[in-house]
């Protein structure tokens, strides 16, 4: 594959909310773009740091000793272990990186299936 | 640390071209900010792929079998062990992802050092 990947274009491709779709692999990760809007639910991920970076829109993640605030340009990442619960007033579109396999939602009950495009 | 780190922010503490700077830590990886602008020099990662996106500006990223043409939202991921030569007319801004530790170069004599910032 000699060409880039460029997120708007990937981003173009759907419009369902806490769906993220694979976009490139990387050492054992899952690269996505993710649309977001409203209120996620609280979790964490033993075994794995949760990258964040805002491409458009306002994410607030609620951590249990506080709030982080990105805007578009910013990232965060979650540290392994650590509670959180990812929302946006309006709707947000996110860089994420994750271990391939890694459930969203923590939990293999609720997780959404990541399907590449 | 309970705050967004702001890429813009970042980049304009600095101003060297091809001298990664570490912005954050994501599994065993640092997460760098790099401004760039020329040509680097032909290199490749026997132990990592090398994550590319370009957050301001147009970059080239030269294979031995084509070239891969980026601009600003676009990303690309070098597999590991291919041999590739980043260039830029201008200067160009990026996120870089490598565990930590990678030589920039593939060389240790040549490698930038690689400072938090």
């Amino acid at each position: 594959m000699t060409q880039a990947i460029n997120l708007k274009d990937k981003l173009r491709q759907f419009s369902a909310h806490w769906s993220p779709k694979i976009v490139a692999a990387f050492n054992g990760h899952d690269v996505m773009v993710v649309k977001v809007k409203g209120e996620f639910v609280w979790h964490s991920h033993p075994d794995t740091d949760d990258f964040f970076f805002v491409l458009k829109g306002n994410l607030t993640i609620k951590l249990r000793d506080g709030d982080v605030r990105l805007g578009p340009g910013d990232l965060y990442v979650v540290p392994k272990g650590v509670e959180h619960c990812p929302c946006a007033e309006e709707e947000v579109h996110l860089l994420l990186i994750e271990p391939a396999g890694t459930l969203n939602t923590g939990d293999k009950a609720t997780a959404a299936v990541k399907e590449a495009i």
